[in-house]
């Protein structure tokens, strides 16, 4: 990170007209842009949605209530513009691409077998890597694939300790029964692959899914393209833990968008010591509360760049 | 209010290709537009801000770090476009007007006097209603004036009870000795009008600002006009407080737009028993965090309206 174009930032919000702190977090993210993108004036230019979407074997195990043919009728609904994230990314300026990863062949049940081999796994890596503009001033993740909140939520567990009762939310909507599969789906899993948990990317290979592992590929050539990043909801900041577990503050150059009404999301963002910027009840994945943050960053530098300081207005500052 | 609009929008987002429910506070947003607006599909083609600005004799008691005569040089700061409700504006796609009422002449100060007569109070509240576009689609309100948190803290524990511990915040930045006046000069306002304390009307009248009496003209007029409404923070909200008084759901066609980092607005908001859309730690006003919740309306407005169903994409909807 740039600390000097993020010291710029802080040394020119001294002289808007505005009592010192009360654009509150808009300012925080102003300097944020501004220490990754290694620019004194951040830009917000070329603003890129991608959304990942990939298919579990662990639908086996009755932990959704949609089929999961589901996932490729979405993926045919984005390209035909109806789903949310379509209104969203339009509203946001920014630019949507959504990238199936091989929908046809899930991945292996983690409950019998593991989700990738190391190949599967770093081949859904390096395409989410190669995915990201190096160019793009902001990028926003997001993914699709029934059946992953059960995934995220035993690489939750994996990276950060507790089991299917602590992680496991109702996903789409899945009944108390289908909860109760869920947990005991989780459970089995961490019991199965108890040799890597303490091996974060092992983990994400064994448990995870490729869209996850493509986010997690897209957060790390975020971080070399110097590329601010806001993350979605529980299955997208679930695919991006493993980064933080590697490396103390991996996922600094990251923001999470909105706090998840899925139940492990809270959880999952207080074990990453980080603060949502929204909290509106959303639990849709997509990307779709991270394009809903991006008018929140674009005001945060609206405001930077063209709020007049004291002097120019001729406003009175305190004595 | 319309239920039918409402439930005609909930009918159509039972249809739409997510999750029930899975758009959170946005499908309640849209159903809000429709039932205040009386359409079953809402618009946000006009969007208004309004900032009403005003001047108060308290400043006198040293509640303040700035001194009265920002209030005016703000208002040409607005004007020249320098501001941050400029940025945030013109980022929401909506048109700014700013009202200044009698800067010349600040209200008296409460701790001795009247803050205005009943007759200045009148003309405060009719240039508020007056200024209501009867065709806004959306009506975001805010305010400028030095001062005005203590007046709008006095205000609030007239309407809710308590005192200035409670309710008075460091407003624009003061300091500790500043802020032990602030409270004291509200205890001694609440002691020298508790006769109308019960009196919303009057305690506004004697207690609050011309601005602030302008935002509770024009939140009325919103709701004579169908018009639905963002509040800003904590000024803008202990402003429009007398209607819930007065009336139950009296500020039903309002959202608050964001939470304060004031300090008594998270008590205001409670006692209104009103959540929030947005915490982004600011405390600016000018109708700041109001702008800046408009594209969250948008977003929940270009998701109703935009979205294919599960019928016409194609997509399998669950059992």
């Amino acid at each position: 990170a740039d600390e000097a174009a993020a010291a710029a930032v802080r040394a020119r919000q001294a002289t808007l007209t505005k009592p010192p702190g009360s654009l509150g977090r808009l300012e925080d993210i102003a300097a944020w842009l501004a220490s990754w993108q290694g620019r004194a004036m951040p830009r917000l230019d070329l603003v890129e949605v991608l959304v990942f979407a990939g298919n579990h074997g662990v639908v086996a195990q009755g932990v959704s209530p949609y089929p999961p043919a589901v996932t490729a009728q979405m993926v045919g609904n984005f390209a035909a513009g109806g789903a949310a994230i379509n209104q969203l990314a339009l509203l946001a300026g920014a630019a949507l691409r959504v990238i199936p990863l091989s929908l046809e062949a899930p991945t292996g049940d983690f409950t019998t077998d593991v989700a990738m081999t190391p190949d599967a796994f770093e081949a859904a890596v390096m395409t989410g890597y190669d995915a990201v503009d190096p160019g793009a001033d902001l990028l926003c993740l997001g993914e699709m694939g029934i059946g992953n909140t059960t995934a995220a939520a035993v690489l939750a567990a994996a990276l950060f300790g507790g089991d299917g009762a602590d992680w496991a939310g109702r996903g789409t909507g899945i009944d108390d029964a289908g909860l109760g599969r869920k947990r005991d789906a989780i459970d089995r899993g961490l019991a199965r692959h108890r040799a890597v948990l303490d091996d974060p990317l092992a983990a994400a290979a064994c448990l995870g899914g490729r869209e996850l592992a493509a986010i997690l590929g897209a957060v790390i050539a975020a971080r070399v393209h110097h590329v601010p990043v806001l993350l979605d909801g529980f299955v997208c900041t679930a695919a991006a833990a493993p980064l933080a577990r590697l490396v103390a503050g991996g996922l600094d150059h990251a923001m999470i968008a909105h706090a998840s009404a899925e139940a492990g999301h809270r959880r999952l963002v207080e074990a990453l010591g980080m603060v949502p910027l929204l909290d509106l009840g959303m639990r849709l994945g997509e990307a779709s509360g991270a394009a809903l943050a991006v008018p929140v960053v674009r005001a945060a530098l609206a405001c930077h760049a063209g709020m007049a300081s004291f002097a120019e207005a001729g406003v009175t500052d305190r004595a």
